[in-house]
């Protein structure tokens, strides 16, 4: 090889993405990503298991970040204001990337096997945050449930921004997931203890 | 054919299972569940396209109760309490299969091409809630947290019953898992309107 290759890994990303939706993910080949970025194959499998997971980088990074943010977060949080804070301080890095992302939900949207594997991902980052909860003391079931309604808020949020055109942040449409969440399980007709 | 077959949709759900589990599910062939479930090749693809979609007959079953449970409750209930109401009584014909839900959970989990189809399923299942909530008129973002959060507390129910040993039912499970999400998301030292 020897070649000089300037963030090949983030061209393979960008080249399958643009390729995935100009022609289709099952029109396209590991060879026509790695042309498309100027690399070899043998390149692209360096960076990527396979074709699918190309198109989660980010995804991984989101995971880790989430994870230190709520190994991180002070002691007197309660483990549902720890995933509100690890939900929308985790994903910063992602505020720069909303046409990226706006696209990429597209393709997503366009083919089931990148979903499954997206869907898989949401699932093991949930259940990696419901397992730092329980390393901070949280009982099993409350672990699973704030891990996964929690998870619900970052993607109903994630979701919006996406689609919406504004100029609002990601992290602002997370806090207005969980402030409706909030909301939502408020039953003031039900006696309180 | 000719031959007299007696629920063979469901002995070929079941002998799917027990080979996954006994043999694996790469190891497992479409004409070996129709061998175990004494049919034909041609029976099984009567009935299931490939051989993830065997195991999850009852999912399908499972989003049209929840929707119609959706669909059927009272005008006067809030969106959460339309969630709560669906997911918990939706459900009901899977109290009498506790045991298939345990064996079938230990397959899920040792195989990620079935993960990935569960995930895929339950996504379907909560969007199809969402969808059902905006036909209620409620507004988009809610409609999207109350079925993601309401799926959530069903999944954290779901899993606790099939795992847990004692003779409670999947309702109380998933009741106990929205409670948990009330308690969680109900903060007492903030501000009230």
């Amino acid at each position: 090889m020897g070649r000089w290759e300037p963030d090949a890994r983030g061209r393979l990303s960008v080249a399958a993405l643009d390729l995935y939706l100009e022609r289709g993910y099952d029109q396209t080949t590991v060879a026509d990503i790695a042309e498309r970025a100027g690399v070899t194959e043998r390149t692209f499998f360096r960076h990527f298991a396979d074709k699918r997971e190309v198109l989660f980088d980010a995804t991984n990074q989101l995971q880790n970040d989430v994870v230190s943010a709520v190994q991180s977060a002070s002691a007197e949080l309660s483990p549902m204001q720890v995933v509100e804070l690890a939900m929308s301080e985790g994903p910063v890095f992602l505020e720069q990337r909303r046409a990226h992302a706006s696209r990429r939900a597209v393709a997503l949207a366009a083919t089931p096997a990148l979903m499954e594997r997206e869907l898989l991902k949401i699932y093991g980052l949930r259940t990696a945050v419901a397992v730092a909860l329980e390393a901070r003391g949280v009982d099993p079931l409350t672990a699973r449930v704030a891990a996964e309604t929690g998870g619900s808020c970052f993607s109903a949020g994630f979701a919006q921004w996406v689609e919406a055109e504004d100029d609002r942040t990601l992290s602002s449409y997370i806090h207005e997931a969980f402030a409706q969440l909030r909301l939502m399980t408020d039953v003031p007709h039900q006696p309180r203890g």
